[in-house]
């Protein structure tokens, strides 16, 4: 019988390779009690949303009443066996902190867990899977054993897909069933391709992702690996535009920060700061002229405390700039800089106020930073489920994160939409409280709203 | 009408000091949709468990099926308005990141959400609220302007309860009807006095607790605040005992970690880590000696690594030593000291393989250290929903966070018992995961368990 | 007798603003070996050049053989007493870690050392010295608690000059007698023309230079404090730099870093890093075109090893760019921007090896820097030696370093010149061994070079 | 002509093996002013003491008027050619931030600069060089490519030393004839007497010392590596306990470092952390007792501030203890507890204080650092400079820094004396300013020093 939500027949129902034959080797127990880990079976679920509010947090994200995710882990009967697997990992997209943590983690998973021996690290993202790529590193326990105290990825990454077929093939001829791929939105529709080309051969190769966006925008995962470490560092810069900005009169600190459609970082960093009189996230409608506009509130603050902090969200305000309109090689659309383009215009526009404006892009440094505690652990909690997935014969589908639960989603569920700040929400009110900017900015913006 | 599991009539229904009359000063919206944030009603809810395990994460935690919290946030109308309230806050027992962070929210949010102009710090814990204290001090945006950089708590904290009459007398002699109490197990099982005490008497004084427990050991609550700046600043303990080990032939390097009655901190730590190879928690039931006991374990690893990371926690392995039973001034036990224990039976138990064995014991640098980013964003959420709660006319109760969100439940429920490392669950699995250790160690625990 | 070299008479005289009849009520000792610390007398010297080298180190300083500098410290007897002072204290110029060290420095031993009781604190640089200029902030050790926890200056600061005069009208109004003036060459320059006019007016103000230049680049101070903080935080950036270069095929790295004139962060940062490929710093004659040129070595780098971290300093290169001509606030020359040209021409030149070129220039995250441990000493060091001076009756003079011992400086010797790195000397040797390339870049440099 | 203070006929003139034929393969320069770093010779020497007070900073240091010392640097002749080298690095005693970028920095620069292929890591200090020891390692760049980030010794290490003629007979058996001995006063001991035992042998084979001390307390060497960093790590432990120390009422905060002999870390963290009220150091003589003990001033300052932060060497009053007079393996003096006991004394004797004292010890936090910026750049030209020294058949000597050059000593110089705290100079001066604590502490002492 199904009930309602059933994560079995929802829109979140997970595809596998077939049978499970192999008892799983994991010493683990099916008795609840005994003080030994249990396995964890697919009847087990988590309600999409356990509040009465039936909207809580969604950014983006939609599901019918009831729905449910199905909950990762290991289980107590495999579709591979260790002996027969091949293993590959690829790390695609920009830089984000944690890959190494997550290599290592599969590859720790991978061999003490289940004894598998052939492990390859594709080289330079989905370039690696070229007809002429480099060769694929040899991974195990040694290989790997000091990288998650460096950040990057040793695999080495870039940007932009290949032709599915051409990918497969290169799966194929190197005998790898169990496929890993670890990156951004771009990366889960290159991995979803893969996926749908795999199926189309009828070939028996497990195809996961592993969602790593620094924006945190992946809808149905909760938190995404090396955001909490990049709103940390982010904090940090925010500290140094506060210097700046307190140390000149009427001194600005602009911050610029990662976040293309999301402006999670913005938000999360500002409430760690406490130090941010205005973020401007993609989400936030806002004008810089008019009355109620940016321009016209940071006068306000500069006359009432002579200095100001702001962060911008990389693809916050795009309304105002004349963006060209092209494409990057994932397919992202070129931003135009609105962090320069705010700098720009303080010194103009506030030219009466004898402006001091000091711009800060710590982009890179963010990016290319180790793993922070908490990323750490959750890097290495999601390695070990995505392969504990993988043995199962679980494919087409990314390991989550859900109410602080791991889950499994399925790839053709997260490439359907972008996570999105709820400007309704709790956390975007905590945020507006530690700034104490208006909520909404700019004089029509105002106007329409109180009409509304 | 009254479903199962409805939060107002379970054992989590909080209270509250009588009828809201006043509109909530916050500009906040009740329109779903229009990009300003939402108020909260007392209808808003959660689910104990959403998932299907109906055992998900219990530790010492216990509801009826269909259970539900009252989620927190800020209430179109309140009990209280800002200029009739006279808030008090207290910080009692030992240190933890964020203390001060939970301070400045309180003020920020009493003064520039409500208006409320007479804030007192009470000083040096519940001391403080004796019949002979020193003067509260005045707390205002400006006093805690920078506070939030610095560990500790400028309040200053002490172990130990007064009668509760003494300390009610006094928040009456002080005019006292916002009560803002930060502490742990102890200090909410005084701060549920006061409210008792404040209900016998009739008065109108709203008694909050903001739970500060290193341990993160308080059930019903998710993740109290500094438990993962602890977790950071332990494992940074733990590096350096992994350098020490690896310098030394058979060289063991043992670090003491808090945790009186949970593991949570070591072993979260030790996943942070990912260099530590025995961890000993107050949950495990472990022995030395014997044929699969601690001992022979060190002595295997060691010969097949040359090295050896141990954490322990330090209330783990009480069993093992002559603990005086003593209580100190908060009433907690005394523990004997199983790290020098461990240390000096490493020495003389191996001392045929050589060993050098380093101790470590970070407590005090762990606890004085200020919020990292992730907790001061938690801080600021905490007290801005404590501060909603109290002008809610909410009391009794506690903020706890659930699943993400945060929420209400009453302080009886929260010190009727003690939140411990599920062993069975999936954390601790990690943790085994990480260590290799084996799931239990001890001659007879593991015969006692094969009979199981 | 005057021996050669006899600091009084050398060209490293320091003024004095007359007799000395006060008592130092410090309780130091004049008595070697009691184990008290001892007073300085102004006979207490130490050479320019200890070495038998007569040419090390000096990078555009110059002297005449057994040149001495006079050394600091407190004296026995003092030209004011602390009942008799009112001092003032101004930073100017860009931010550099350790100013507020600096400012508590100087309140600390005035306060407690030489019980003065007037200490102004001057807004926003020379600025607050000008007609309409803001109220100075009073100064005592409850205003500077903290602030050597805090990046940038308590009292901010600005560029550029007034008129001497205007300045010494404020002092003057002020009843200023003993000025500290914290600030880099273009300050110093403003220090010393406030010192002529006061010497040209009779006044008895003792005008004090601390100087501050994050780019380590005035002469006779073999280091200013700001610097070691400096380099620590931009090896951090040099650090993700190289992430992001190993990370992409063919990634290039490249770092801006602060240097107008001189090269030392970038040297030392790229020692402290050992990362680094390629240096270049203003003291380096070089060119990107030729067979021996800089990008002709990057493709062989890169051919070599797939990757590559370059560092520049600011003022490095300025040749090859069509600079402005204009002049900052400061009067500094405007400077065209080195690192973004460098970018730029490596995505052009190097496009046939497909590289992928990042670029980082933390310089706002590394001046707002706090003083690190070694600059937190170095500052309240140079603070406490600066007011002996001043209570001494020194004047026209700055603070200096050489060969581990503070010294005194004469003003008119520090704006002669600027200090800059010797090629020839054993820092550049270490730096060119770690980055490993030619001592010479560009064909026609290497065979002038070849040729002399 | 020989004047008085040459280097090569004083006590600190430098041994050679030999006639020097082979012209150095490094590319440097003979000529100054050509922007190529020049070649060092013998002649170059700096003055012991280049102040005009002959006394200097001397601590337990001492030289005939016009002593010098001999430069370190690339020789444009050498006494081998690395085709001919086999080099051995052994690190011995506790550990200290910088090991492992001393032991890279002696690899690059043999490998790259001298073309030296056979160089063995001895594993596990003196040990290593035992009849029946473990294998040394094969060192080369790619070995020790990510060292540097990483704590402690990947060498090994331990205290103690083998005979020197089965430590000779080991090193003749490896073929090594370039020796590099990294470690303590111990060590340094053990390396003259290899370096003896070597001479008697007529072996022809370079023994350089690199002193490791983290205590600073090699004598003629200014300042040893680890030692900044240690002094940075220590400022953070007693930042915790100032913090530990102002959240209790009349909290006392006791904080014990390393300093067997010299207070150099406790002065110096002194000093970077400003929140110290009282160190205390082995040079220093101080009572608890008395009119004006350390209790009696304890006891004042809590009365006035509520507060207290202590800093205690290890090896500071060791006359208040029954100290055992047993020696650890490295033939040092067992320390008895002064940390422990002060706490202990604290608490009974100002129990009227109702004071609550914490104690921390951070020693092998701080120890197993990794080296920060300005350690690592020193390493970096330590270890270049020992390997210019050896390749010139300098032998029988230690590289040494003084007035920021980095010199030649003889071992035998180095191990005849320990360097101390000058309690009359001006860093001391600086470290009393700072805490505010008398001159001298204890009755009698105060008496006779009034007396002398």
């Amino acid at each position: 019988m199904t009930r309602e939500g059933d994560a079995k027949t929802s829109a979140f129902a997970v595809e596998t390779l077939g049978e499970r034959r192999h008892p799983s080797p994991l010493r683990l127990s099916t008795t609840h009690g005994d003080s030994i880990a249990d396995f964890t079976n697919d009847e087990a679920t988590i309600l999409c949303d356990p509040t009465s509010l039936e909207r809580a947090g969604r950014g983006g994200q939609t599901w019918a009443p009831g729905s449910r995710f199905e909950l990762a882990g290991p289980r107590p009967h495999n579709y591979f066996r260790g002996e027969d697997v091949t293993a590959a990992i690829v790390t695609c997209g920009g830089l984000c902190p944690g890959l190494n943590s997550v290599i290592r983690g599969l590859v720790h998973q991978l061999w003490f867990g289940y004894g598998v021996r052939r492990i390859l690290g594709v080289r330079y993202g989905f370039r690696g899977l070229g007809q002429n790529a480099l060769e694929p590193m040899k991974l195990d326990p040694t290989a790997v054993r000091h990288i998650h105290r460096l950040g990057g990825t040793i695999l080495g990454s870039s940007r932009g897909p290949l032709p599915a077929s051409e990918m497969v093939d290169s799966l194929q001829r190197l005998g790898v069933n169990v496929f890993f791929c670890v990156g951004g939105d771009g990366t889960m529709r290159g991995c979803e391709a893969i996926h749908r080309e795999v199926k189309a051969r009828g070939a028996k190769i497990a195809v996961l992702g592993i969602p790593k966006t620094i924006d945190n925008d992946i809808p149905y995962v909760e938190r995404t690996f090396g955001y909490l470490t990049a709103v940390s560092i982010a904090e940090q810069a925010i500290s140094a535009a506060h210097v700046e900005a307190e140390s000149a009169y009427n001194g600005i600190g602009v911050v610029k920060l990662m976040g293309r459609h999301s402006g999670y970082i913005s938000a999360a960093a500002t409430l760690a700061s406490r130090d941010v009189n205005l973020v401007l996230v993609p989400e936030l409608p806002f004008e810089l002229d008019g009355p109620d506009g940016v321009i016209a509130y940071m006068r306000q603050r500069l006359t009432a405390r002579d200095h100001a902090v702001v962060v911008v969200a990389e693809g916050a305000g795009q309304h105002l700039l004349d963006a060209s309109g092209d494409t990057d090689a994932s397919g992202n659309k070129r931003l135009a800089d609105i962090g320069r383009y705010l700098r720009d215009r303080f010194k103009r526009d506030l030219a009466e106020l004898d402006v001091t404006v000091k711009y800060i892009d710590p982009s890179y440094i963010i990016r290319a930073a180790p793993a922070n505690a908490a990323d750490a652990i959750f890097c290495g909690q999601l390695a070990e489920d995505a392969v504990h997935a993988a043995m199962a014969g679980k494919t087409g589908m990314v390991l989550g994160l859900w109410h602080d639960r791991f889950t499994h989603v399925p790839l053709a569920a997260v490439i359907a939409s972008q996570k999105r700040l709820d400007l309704d929400g709790s956390f975007w009110r905590n945020v507006m409280d530690s700034t104490g900017q208006p909520a909404l900015l700019g004089a029509d913006l105002t106007a329409a709203s109180a009409r509304a």
